[in-house]
């Protein structure tokens, strides 16, 4: 039998009570295939910053390295939100995200029919919504360097960051947005500010000439107000969408909401080889934290994306994929999804559930 | 009687056609308060750039310093995308919010009872949506130094942007936005991107310590991720929204597409002293210009932020947003806010029913 390390990065907030259900689910989703895993549960974000004065101890980072595959809950929390300038848990997944050198980030954002009332969109906006959004995630403004505090000519104090990108940093992730595209509905719209920013301009060409190696995907430009807007307005107009780290931040985020069940979002974050990075795009919601009331779906739908992107264990990761709609479809739901006629769970039962349609 | 000389920049598209009913509508709102104006027309963006060879020729921006008031059509379009390295109309627009020191960009989103249904929100969330984004304008991203293309260290080209901002520019910013917040409903949300971002964290420090000015606004933070989503998810949550040049682009627009009638919605950029620059927020629609088909009510709501900021006469601005919602309670729809039982009408005579009700 097939067997694979996965590092289980629990974080902050409501990330341990998450993380623990989808392991769960990995675990019986994997035997059922004649997989089974390892897992190792290591410390990161403000759970890390607390116990070792780090948000990625290199101990973190480097078991994450050795592995087949991450799986990340939340990061984050008012506790540490306190002193602005010194570490914060954030700056953990920034540094993970660097150090396993994910680049692309793939964020689901799919309107499930037995949740189209979540949204707050009218019923015949939300209905049928199915995009993807390839996020880049290793440089842009995130990342640019010259970064900090300074004094400008009259000596004032100013605070400054870099937006750049160069041409190898746009090509691979617009050839995983092509190839993501390709698989998907042949749709992909790129998303930049062009008409205001160099780095734009960059990106908007070398998108455009990677598009020739993609004669059979349908290409398109969109300036990002208007991308922001044309969510709203008609999202279903969206099959796959690139753009930059600070942009994808923002839209996939706004795409979510769309859907009305941000609790129910899945990422995967994928570099040029090496482990991937998983987890669910909710934060660490740390107003209900240790209340098992969290939704545990968008960490088992990361589970899945795991078995499907990290490993290439499509089987095992259908299998995930189809528990979890069994699971709504016997109406089952958290408090974040829940309306009248269902039946209101909290995570572990919702775990259990999950485990009975595997 | 009192006089007031405006510079008309109709620019590109649609400009022209929404120009021409915004001044009629202003002629005759000044006429029955004792008000003349005198206009003086001048070429920007792309109808500059084939007259003169440039987006903002010095003699539209120095009659625009030397009236009392700046308003503006649209400006760009496709005829001149073409070729991303060459001067752009969009530059007109950005030098001339520049030149003329308009730091604060002010953007209300309101679903007006009228208009309702234009929403893709579900109607209780959309109904009584009224918030105010305060854009900062004229720093950031837009105009950090240094810009431009390069090489990197490996001799790769890249391109690249200065995310910058300067004590005085965030603290003349909130203060607006607090004024703005009193005026209003008392609530402030200062949105940044503070646990990446250094130019985020100062900004986040000054709006904090500006705070202690006005004691009686409540101001709260937000990322501009969540920010995002709340939009969505429940945009009355929102009084005044403050941040920076591109997030303010990005929300701003989102929030007016959340109203579903982004044709209505006027804006206004201030300085801390000369002419204000009065423009609605929806672009040139080259799709549809001169096919007397555009909304013009942004442009003539504009005209009314154009009498109440720029020049202080209160009453005849009231008269023209009376008059335009007195228009729609009549029934009058353009193509972009038409439903069933309503008189559908083009750009001129939606201008001439407005006049009848001024
Ligand atoms: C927590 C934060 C640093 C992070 C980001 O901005 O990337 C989060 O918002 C996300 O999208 O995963
Ligand atoms: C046309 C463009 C330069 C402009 C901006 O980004 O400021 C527009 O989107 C706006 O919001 O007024």
């Amino acid at each position: 039998s097939k067997r694979y390390t996965i590092t289980l990065l629990p974080g902050d907030g409501i990330g341990p009570e998450v993380i623990s259900v989808a392991t769960n689910v990995l675990k019986l989703a994997g035997s059922l295939e004649g997989i089974e895993f390892k897992f190792q549960e290591m410390p990161v974000g403000g759970a890390a910053l607390d116990l070792t004065g780090v948000p990625l101890p290199e101990e973190t980072l480097s078991a994450a390295k050795q592995s087949d595959a991450v799986l990340l809950g939340a990061i984050g929390g008012y506790a540490w939100d306190k002193n602005e300038k010194h570490l914060k848990p954030e700056t953990g997944l920034l540094q993970l995200r660097a150090g396993l050198k994910v680049f692309a980030n793939l964020r689901p954002a799919t309107v499930l029919p037995q949740l189209v009332d979540a949204s707050t969109l009218k019923k015949e906006v939300a209905e049928g919504v199915d995009l993807m959004v390839v996020r880049e995630l290793t440089g842009g403004i995130y990342f640019g360097k010259p970064r900090g505090f300074g004094k400008n000519e009259n000596g004032e104090e100013i605070g400054f960051n870099t937006e750049v990108y160069a041409t190898h940093e746009i090509d691979r992730i617009a050839r995983v947005a092509f190839e993501t595209a390709r698989k998907r509905h042949g749709k992909l719209c790129s998303v930049d500010k062009a008409n205001v920013l160099e780095a734009s301009i960059l990106w908007r060409n070398r998108v455009t000439a990677i598009a020739s190696e993609y004669p059979d995907v349908e290409l398109s430009h969109m300036y990002v107000d208007n991308a922001a807007m044309q969510l709203v307005r008609n999202p279903k107009q969206f099959d796959t969408i690139v753009t930059n780290n600070i942009f994808g931040d923002i839209l996939s985020d706004e795409a979510s909401m769309i859907t009305g069940s941000i609790g129910m979002l899945p990422s995967a974050s994928l570099g040029e080889s090496g482990p991937g990075l998983f987890e669910p795009i909710h934060g660490s919601a740390p107003d209900i934290a240790g209340q098992d009331k969290a939704n545990p779906l968008a960490t088992v739908l990361s589970a899945a994306m795991l078995l499907k992107y990290g490993l290439g264990e499509e089987d095992a990761a259908k299998r995930i994929e189809a528990a979890v709609l069994d699971t709504l479809s016997r109406g089952y739901r958290t408090g974040d999804i829940h309306s009248a006629g269902n039946k209101l769970v909290g995570c572990k039962e919702m775990g259990e559930e999950v485990l009975k349609s595997v």
